[in-house]
């Protein structure tokens, strides 16, 4: 696990210092740090994490596919071309992408999508409270979550001070109350799966896989 | 403590039969039970129990003046000329009316009048939830305390399952979470307040009572 | 759904009444009444259901075998012996026998046998509330819910006031939190269940089933 | 508001580079900073706030009286001889000294001290969740808090991944449960209190301040 070399698109913004600051607790080397304005490089990264921006997505497939090295893409607001980039890169090298690496919320999703049928005799609901910089609601992940567990559900919404991200799935029949709650606590609930995805990628020749994969593996 | 002699008006109904199992707990003696169309008489009670509806209390008032007997008031939807009828008692006999028995929720209330004012700063926000029975949202005791409160926050209401009551006011800054939360588990959480009014009321002459003024008599 | 006919062996104690006046909502009709020292039958159960002591077993497990009558089993304490006479009562009727009938708790046992390998690079401890009574910590299904883990965790116990029943599993890693709840309102937490395993038996000819079977059962 | 000259001791410490984060976002002009090996000063501030060691305060206290410097400590560990050289500086200049800058905290502490007593007749417990790094259970904080209840309750220590630090007080009798809960989410919690103490210093001409004074302060 000591020892990934690593390369940063989108070093300077905030999931980029979040990441490389964790990294470095595990001994990992950055030695390709790029962003809009800089581009830096000391070595060949065994694989790429860019979390900047869909317009950054052809130079880092490019960069990929020259020096064969594997991507992690957490970039959000990915259209169908992006896709198609990826999917093409994915034959030659491993692809992780997501749009949430948080490793709690995948596995989340898991226990959603597969125990929501067991309460169907239940009444669910959800909150989800997030602070007040966030301007959408409901949230993305709380859409996401409601989609995973196949039922319409109401969702309350609370917008409150500093509160990083909160989503509560409650059931309740006439005697019983069955919670389930994921609090991310700071960016740290990414840059986690973030490094699980690119420890991943080590163990693949190429192929274009989702978080459940990187879970999922992990199991083995 | 021991050896209270009481009356209960409404003794079929929920709070009804609930006070008095609790009242038993303490070997207390209900000798006087009155209904829509039953009425039970072994002895003069001490203090008389109304948990029926506003068109009993006329009979009730009377009851109280002829044998000089303390009332316990916890009918709701009481019009002005209800609360005349008991001001007009109090001067005789002890009267404690209150919408509300639960202990916590006027714990509460007491300190959200005082405290919120050091919130100032922080956001504020309100989740309360019900059993999916309860009709009204916001229910009556969220409104009543944000109006203790003195600020306007949201209420986000949760009718779901088999939740008695629980109401939680959140507040948060940028770095920090208050949460105050009640939850009243079953009727108990009222007949322990009917219990300490009850006892309140034997050791004073005359008077009309908030619950709050037996709150603070049991701080002595 | 509406029709069944039941018998109840321990009709008088606390689970006795609560399935008594569950069932009652649905229309079902308790044609056998058994207590220690009563019995009173008015028909022939299609099941019978016995939360009362293992010294009971003997008696009901014979009154099934002389009418075909399914049996759903509560009791707790049960000796190698008493589960020789349900495997072969099994062989002849339908037999649901659980230590605990609240759904949730079944799912949440599922959900964690399934789950918690998960999260294994995260940290795990366990909250179990209950109320003064309860004289063992931790609990019985505090210690089952680790058990199905499969991993030792720290259980923090507390008792205090009222509460019915509260178990829940936090896990957390450096930038995340999970936490599952369960949350027992009142005995209609096990008298839902009950009610479920009932019906199960209705569609077997004969078998020695668990509270899983019938969850299972459900979801077809 | 803005524009305030503040300076730091113990700048490249965690806590002062949170602190002059959060300062800037106002528009605040860190003036002076001073580290253990490191002095840089480019004008006279308004106020100091050092939260660096014991060791260190004899410096500290010199720059205020020599150039009549209001005083923030937050430095932890100290001994009755630094007492003494806050209360002979106090006599110049307004010092504010506190082992804990969250306002929160500081607000649940007064609802304790002051509410307790509501709850006499009910059960109470604590629990208080920290991260993994924490070494000392229960938390200075929690015992601070019991001590604030001036009543002898259990406290349930959770250490797991990272939480950055909760405390929950919990009273139940046999129908209700009150939960008091404060979490941090980030050292935010606390520089939020140190600039409000700063900003205090701006009114008083001397004195010995605790953080309740800055509380009550604010409440005008």
């Amino acid at each position: 696990m000591i020892g990934l070399k690593y390369g940063i698109v989108g070093f300077r913004g905030k999931m980029g210092r979040e990441i490389f600051e964790y990294f470095s607790t595990f001994g990992d080397e950055c030695v390709l740090k790029k962003d809009v304005d800089s581009f830096e490089q000391t070595d060949t990264p065994q694989v790429i994490i860019d979390f900047s921006s869909p317009s950054a997505l052809e130079e880092t497939v490019k960069l990929c596919r020259e020096h064969k090295i594997a991507l992690v893409l957490g970039t959000t607001a990915l259209e169908e071309r992006h896709f198609e980039m990826l999917r093409e890169l994915a034959n030659e090298v491993p692809v992780v992408q997501s749009y949430n690496f948080s490793t709690g919320i995948n596995i989340l999703r898991k226990i959603l999508r597969e125990y929501t049928r067991y309460f169907s005799d239940w009444d669910a609901a959800m909150v989800e409270i997030h602070h007040t910089q966030k301007k959408d609601a409901p949230s993305g992940t709380a859409k996401m979550l409601r989609n995973d567990m196949n039922r319409d559900i109401p969702i309350s919404s609370l917008r409150i001070g500093g509160v990083f991200g909160e989503h509560t799935v409650i059931f309740s029949n006439a005697g019983e109350v069955v919670e389930i709650k994921h609090s991310a606590l700071s960016r740290r609930a990414f840059s986690i799966g973030v490094r699980h995805a690119a420890l991943f990628t080590l163990k693949k020749q190429k192929g274009f896989y989702s978080y459940e994969d990187v879970l999922n593996e992990n199991l083995r």
